[in-house]
């Protein structure tokens, strides 16, 4: 038996005895078809809530468009949230008439991507000197006036990360000694400065660490001020905020951010807005991937059960992803969800590969062939982040509930 | 300075100084757009040729269509090959009007599935008693004589490969203690029992490995036919031939493969047909993913070249489909084929992940903003197998040259 990561809290049995997604029979939910992703509008709700709750009142909650593009799902976020953070002109297009304020960051946008971000009026976070020109050039070319901020490559990294993104040369932002030249650029440019975007490591479940960059950020936002002369009118801290995925993971104590985020901004002036972007954080927890088991067999004396899924629709779970070690997520038979796990099997997807592992010998109850096997963690780089067409096998369904 | 993989055979410089890829620029190939897969035809023609003139006569030649189901190369190798190998119904239907015999393997078929290939005519590579019995119940109902082979985990394994698919549990294939009793069963059901399928590993360059495999594949078949008392009409031997990918990569000595079989084949007796099943040591080196440089930036002393690719084309040239350890594929400028490698650089792609590597601290010419960026080893599990949707990124072109 190899350990499971823990299922996400708000998960019960429904009264038929299948997992219940917002209320509703997984059994239910997937009579017209698997696999299928269902994500959770309460859980999500319930999340934000907390954020409101924990964090400072003043601090803006974004969202990572690029964690979960579902478009009922940005429909849905966008009466919760104050501002939708981008990657690309696609997700643009996907947030466009949403109504909420639009950043853009990404360290290769091309010419037509700033066009339609300039168009649309967006905050466009500069990750080079060189694309500042070009987007000076652009602006001046279409005749719009600009709204900028400089995304700044800080000199430290959010500790214990599951991706560092700062600290070391890379391709995100410009080199903390370097900002404050770009800003006075912007600002003798007359562009409108919208203020700085620091982005230093996702998936952390450390609050002391979090903390620890919050602080060292807002102090490189301080630094960078008095070198330009001018407070930033917004200050995007990242985001970093972690969900538990594997066996040993510990929740993030959220409220420990909250506070100590809480006495930094206390002694700080007025006039400046601070922001958090989340992906995962917000929806990971919330979605349920859903499919169905098509055979079962004994093979060099273990039992496979193979299912209609696989890694072309949640590559992460199956460890191909980024991670170094493939450790099981949280994984259930989500038709027999009330019944006590009794038997050891592993999960596959139905690729002809080995690499399509999605549960390496769990223990689960009895699971006969028709029966629903439950991923959860999939409510964030889960879709859009795996291989759709490996193998040219159908397209997956989704569900906001 | 990090290595790189070798680029594959085959590749010069245009008159341009550009990468000529089948006799043309890759300046004029990425005119209408970037990024852009090419596939050479002469080079994959040179593949068969050689695999010809390397293997027994009566060996065949099929395509695993999962390496690289672009409709145009498809079509192209249909008048070239002995068979496709089908991973699902969408690749049935991508070959079903091609004329060349097919067959379908995978461990996960839905009942939609074994209809199409029933109605399709094609062998049904068998993987499990469970799934033998509902494709047996499905020709029944439709009134189809069905074509069945039996798919066998073997108890033994390509030695060193990419990939382990035998020699211990799997959802690959019946066990072989368990296959003669379940090509009995076929046989005494009436179905047109086609042979016998083993597939141990893939992505070897190790002559030996594969030749001991194939020796004992072959007397795994004996075996089951002594048992059956019926010689297979058929003997799908795999594929498993690998090509480099990496700098300490040697090509394989597919000659020396050749011969083996030859010897092995020589005192079998006639009545079977043998087949090797292959897809990356075809069409692999034949591709090329160009992506052009949309910034050129300086961070942490590190020079970095952001592309208007990236991992969402090309996941296996980042290090996150199946590797336990990131190294280079091969790479180069393509715009400045000619020109000697002079600068140590760091290419990304543009996506905003610290995942999205193509080249980490590889020796480049001096390199602008515009220049193409070509990576080698493209033309297998390149577009299909990456996460096409990630960051609701354009798509990307390809073209068969």
């Amino acid at each position: 038996m190899k350990p499971m990561g823990p299922i996400p809290p708000g998960f019960i049995a429904a009264p038929d005895g299948s997992l219940a997604i917002g209320g509703r029979s997984a059994v239910e939910l997937a009579r017209e078809g698997t696999p299928l992703f269902v994500y959770d509008s309460a859980l999500i709700a319930a999340k934000i809530d907390r954020f409101r709750a924990a964090m400072p009142p003043h601090v803006a909650l974004h969202y990572a468009v690029k964690a979960n593009p579902y478009a009922p799902l940005l429909t849905w976020l966008a009466s919760k949230l104050d501002g939708f953070d981008l990657a690309s002109a696609g997700e643009l297009e996907k947030v466009a008439s949403l109504g909420l304020p639009v950043s853009f960051a990404g360290p290769g946008k091309r010419d037509a991507e700033l066009e339609a971000a300039l168009h649309a009026g967006v905050t466009i976070n500069l990750e080079s000197e060189r694309e500042a020109a070009r987007a000076l050039d652009i602006a001046e070319r279409l005749g719009i006036a600009p709204k900028f901020a400089v995304r700044v490559n800080p000199p430290f990294a959010l500790k214990g990360a599951g991706m560092r993104m700062g600290g070391l040369g890379t391709p995100f932002g410009v080199d903390a000694d370097r900002a404050p030249t770009l800003v006075r650029l912007l600002l003798d440019s007359g562009a409108d400065w919208r203020g700085l975007h620091v982005y230093a490591g996702s998936q952390s479940l450390n609050a002391t660490a979090i903390i620890d960059l919050q602080r060292e950020t807002l102090m490189l936002a301080d630094r960078i001020a008095a070198e330009v002369g001018a407070g930033p009118p917004t200050v995007n801290l990242g985001g970093g905020f972690g969900i538990p995925h594997f066996a040993a993971d510990r929740p993030l104590d959220l409220e420990r951010v909250g506070e100590a985020l809480g006495k930094e901004l206390e002694s700080r002036p007025k006039g400046t807005e601070y922001a958090v972007e989340l992906g995962r954080w917000l929806v990971g927890e919330a979605g349920v991937y859903l499919t169905r088991v098509i055979d079962r067999k004994a093979s060099g004396g273990r039992t496979f059960l193979v299912t209609d899924g696989g890694l072309h629709h949640m590559l992460a779970a199956s460890g191909n992803f980024g991670q170094l070690l493939r450790r099981n997520y949280p994984i259930a038979n989500a038709t027999r969800f009330d019944e006590a796990p009794v038997e050891e099997v592993t999960v596959t997807g139905c690729l002809c590969t080995p690499l399509d592992l999605l549960g390496d010998e769990v223990m689960l109850p009895a699971t006969e062939v028709g029966d629903l096997i439950a991923i959860f963690c999939a409510g964030a780089y889960g879709l859009t982040a795996s291989p759709q067409g490996f193998l040219s096998q159908p397209v997956a369904r989704e569900m906001l509930v």
